[in-house]
């Protein structure tokens, strides 16, 4: 079990009264130590709760975002990175641009080896986008990794979509 | 979020009195500029309402179409995707044509770093027939990638098909 | 089997070069002889090609239609029913409206004891429609078996629906 | 257990040798005695390697074919009933008489106080059908049980169809 | 085909421009005539889209709404139901709170013959809550319908939840 | 929480070295008290790993048994139903004289309100069959109860058999 | 929304630093008023992360529970009635006797109009067990519908077990 | 869209009369000409309908087969496909041989650049079984991706086959 | 078709009487020549009626078998298949130990180029085991395969696994 | 079958009187030997019933664990797996700490030639989270066979995640 030193930089996980806010705020997120960092692993993230704006017609979109990331010595809180996603809510931006932001952010965090985000949203005119990034830490063997995972993605276990 | 100007390109994206043309029109298509182009990145279109016609009995047909690339400079719009795919409708080809058509029409379009169409087509006779093919930019990695992605092709999570 | 009387009234079935309309023909359905008139039996077609176009947008719709009916003296023939159904193609109308129409054309057609007709349309704005109409034949039992069908409508086996 | 007697009507069942017929032959099919005729209850068969031929057309149909009874004093032995659907192998007719044709081969067999058939047919021209038709020994309580049921058909846990 | 006419009160469908409001807003809801009064007939609304708020946490909830009805006179037009339900996006309430508002709006605009609303709300602290309401025109045979449907209600097909 | 008073009639249930026998057996079956017999509610086993011998070719047969009853004094100990299910393991009956058994077997045991049993067998000869039982204790309310839910039996939720 | 006045009986919603207890604790459970007592609604929960113990063996149980009630003047709140049912996590009990239990406390909290409990426990021994029981008011309509309720229990979308 | 002159080469699709024959018939296949030679693209056939017979018992076997190919110069028109697995009906071969038998007719039908035949047969005994070939050009790359093709199958998203 | 020649080393096939034999007996497994040997091909075996007794309890086990092998020269029956796995009926052994025994008989019996036994045992105390072995003829291609295949095991299309 | 001194070391599994411990205890974990050391082969252990405590707010977690090894010498028994797995019942930790202490345990107790766990956990505040790690013992090929797994994780067959 960790001890509260490991544990003090939560803020918002069991907190009362944490303020949601509905504009994007990548300040929110926190992070916690990674107690295992001399071992790679995987930590994913199933996010079905997504939700932003058009930026063109103002209308909302509704996604699944999959946050998959190999930590260094930084993990990112889940309670923080609810209240980060949440904050998507009155933002309008493209599908393509929002997972990309996603990234940037978290890459921002924690300086994580490897990170990876694929959002699933919900059709617009009977088509939806399932836009897809990843990023490995350049010069490393992780680079590598995100090359690897890029080229294979998607080929197994494709969606069936019939928009019902 | 983007600024007017990176989203002028974009004309039909919450227009009023479309029209929908329904003889194959690829004019149609619309770009915006990708804001990423640093990085590789995957977009995909999911687009279960594509239907066309038999060109030798004239009866319809109808498939899900899965785009999925890899953009360089522009990237295709959704809305004007739609209307492409929709001047389909009373258009005859075989399937095995169809997908290449579209993918000749997106990379005449945007000049992807890598392309690939996969078509799901109703049965005829019993049969459904389900073409696919792809492309990645001659003399680059993608052109290897494209090499990869076709030789594994289908061979994870293939459809159970039942006619039902 | 049956005889060729029997069967001599089906023009369509088999035949060579049967032309497809695309604008709402249903002077194009055709019958053929119940065999079995001395007993109440259903006929249930599922139609899941459907499609028509928005009467105020021109964008098109698509749908799965279930036909079910307990014949009287004359049965429709699929091949026809078809081509009935492909009718509709370029034809604007409402949700609703379609499936009244295609119950009333049934019944003049054939004069069933009961039909029933259910639409489950792809959404549009993120929301879809599924409309249900059904018929007994007025002072008969028939008229019965609809009030009851017609409470009980979609109480078991609602559809989950997540527009994925 | 059963005794020799109690199943030596039995001719089919673990017999070497057995020819399969392929025209239709209702008089293949055998009984056995009920043991339980002193309460009512159900027998179930589901029979998805039903295939026939089109009487128009003579292309092969397929269906599952779903048998349902209560028997009186006499009950279908599984494997000649195998051998009888088997028998519709080359056989044409429409999917409405083959129903029809099975059930009341099966009440002149076995005369059971309620029988039902459903035919689930994959689809031709897109469109499939589904036949089904029931009795219950007229003047008794089951054939109120027939109404019943009849009345209620399909309106429970409807299928799903999408052709694939 | 409606004539211009009949529909002439539908002021948001296919408009450019619409203005996407996050507070609740019922009085954005439309109508148009129904054409077909003489008979009883079922539309089903699916609603995967819906999110409000928890107005004691502030926290974003997620449900699908199903509205299903028998048109009197007036019949709900899709688009502006859609924008009703949109602006929900930024208002606090119970989930139980949130099904009895809409079937009360809903009441007012269309007075329809029957009404029934079911929220099927994604989970909080493990538990999710699918509240569920009808109503039957008082003094009718909708009455009594409504009365044997809530009877009824959820008993078949009962959904498994795994909160995955 | 039950007294050892209440449980000591359990012999089987966390007991070492406990004997399974491949004959049938009847004798193994154990109750408990019903605490609650004021009212009646419902106890459901879903036994998946049922399996017995063909009495006419000694080949092995599978099946999931469903068990359904109201207990009125005496309700049967879970483990005990195990051992006594196991027993059929080497014993030679029809599919339909199983669940017969069984039920008797049952009947005799606890003497519940209602009991039913459902056996669903995998398929021999490409067709399978799922014979059902029920019983309302006589000249009570649940002789009626037997009643409404036989004819009810397998109407709404039918399942899809594909042999696969 | 709801006034302050119409929340403060809610005093764990939002709560820092709630308590979780793991023996058994009826007294956690909290109400607040319903709003809409004018007319029958239901309300249903779905808690799959239900676990108890074995109270012969003491290994623990899983289980789903689904909880359906139509309230009268008071409604139980979900994060308390979360909290009542984890303070089952370490209590032993039979899984017929915990169904009861739950049931005869909420009655007591908040006298609904009706209710019923389903729990779907995971098997031991091969076996699983779903024990149901429900409610009505004596001597109201609300009594009348349990009846009718109960005897239809299970009768449509059975559950398919398989033990995987 | 094709030329006249690019179909005349296919003399079945759209034909009257079409003689349907049940005995092996490779003579049936026609092929039309691939437009896109100078790329690689993937067709595939899913075939729900196949139909053999045991060689040694006689009875009926069923299958679903599937046939991707990348096409050289030729491909096989789906009409004469279907007549040519209908062909099989009345023929008698072991499962294995089967799927050899059409990989060589197809093979030397359309001389291919790759093929592969997978067929999964109905059980037997409890037992079913599906066999897989494939083929590449001796001495050109398509042939290693045969060797890597064949290493690779059904490792992923293999079927779960519970006999129902 | 084969000739008698080619199948008369098969003599289970069809045969009436065959005897079910319940202890472990791998003399009973026989074979039938490959006709193909020239190319590798895979066959596969699904068998999802295994049922052994544990080794230290003696209480039965369940799994789905899963059997696929390139052949060489030989190839095996499928009739006698089943009569060998029917064989461990009465056999207790590890799950661990079954598909080891398995494999090491198939290989004895029919020396393939390549095999694989995969089973999946139903769960235990909450908790199912799924052992997997394979096997490439060493010094050959095929020990490779087996090494890649080997590392792939269950990356893809992994089983969820609820227990119900 | 094994001898008794080949399952001499199993003390719990077919035991009396298990006693269920709920804090972490690894000393529990028994081992025995491994038959087949000559081959490398897997072993899964799929455990839906895993559930522990969240460290911050006490409240309880739920999880299905998958854990797959390749034996070296000794081979984890399944029931000491069970009792271990439970004794994190009342234990609070992350999830992504979780997964790893089982590692380490399991390559403490039995030291295998490699190792992997996977964890899913249920959602809390709308994201579930699944952590995941392996081992190869180092300066082995098992220790590429852990990079190769490791990159390749989760690639293909991703679960579909919406909380219901
Ligand atoms: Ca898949
Ligand atoms: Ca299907
Ligand atoms: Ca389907
Ligand atoms: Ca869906
Ligand atoms: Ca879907
Ligand atoms: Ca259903
Ligand atoms: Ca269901
Ligand atoms: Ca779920
Ligand atoms: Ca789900
Ligand atoms: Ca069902
Ligand atoms: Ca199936
Ligand atoms: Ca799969
Ligand atoms: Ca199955
Ligand atoms: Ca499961
Ligand atoms: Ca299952
Ligand atoms: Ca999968």
């Amino acid at each position: 079990m960790r001890t509260q030193q490991e544990t003090d930089s939560i803020t918002l996980l069991g907190q009362k009264n944490v303020q949601y806010g509905y504009e994007y705020t990548p300040a929110i997120l926190e992070t916690f130590v990674n107690k295992h960092p001399q071992r790679d692993y995987w930590v994913k993230f199933n996010c079905p709760e997504f939700t932003s704006l058009c930026p063109i017609t103002g209308q909302p979109d509704f996604a699944t975002i999959y946050i998959s990331y190999i930590p260094d010595e930084l993990m990112v809180e889940s309670k923080s990175l609810k209240l980060y996603l949440v904050s998507f809510r009155n933002h309008g931006d493209f599908h393509e641009d929002v997972i990309n932001i996603i990234m940037d952010d978290l890459i921002k965090l924690m300086n994580p080896r490897y990170i990876e985000i694929w959002g699933k949203f919900l059709p617009r005119g009977g088509i939806s986008i399932d836009p897809y990034v990843n990023y490995g830490r350049p010069d490393s063997k992780y680079e590598k990794i995100a090359e690897q995972r890029f080229i294979q993605h998607d080929l197994a276990g494709m969606d069936k979509i019939d928009n019902r």
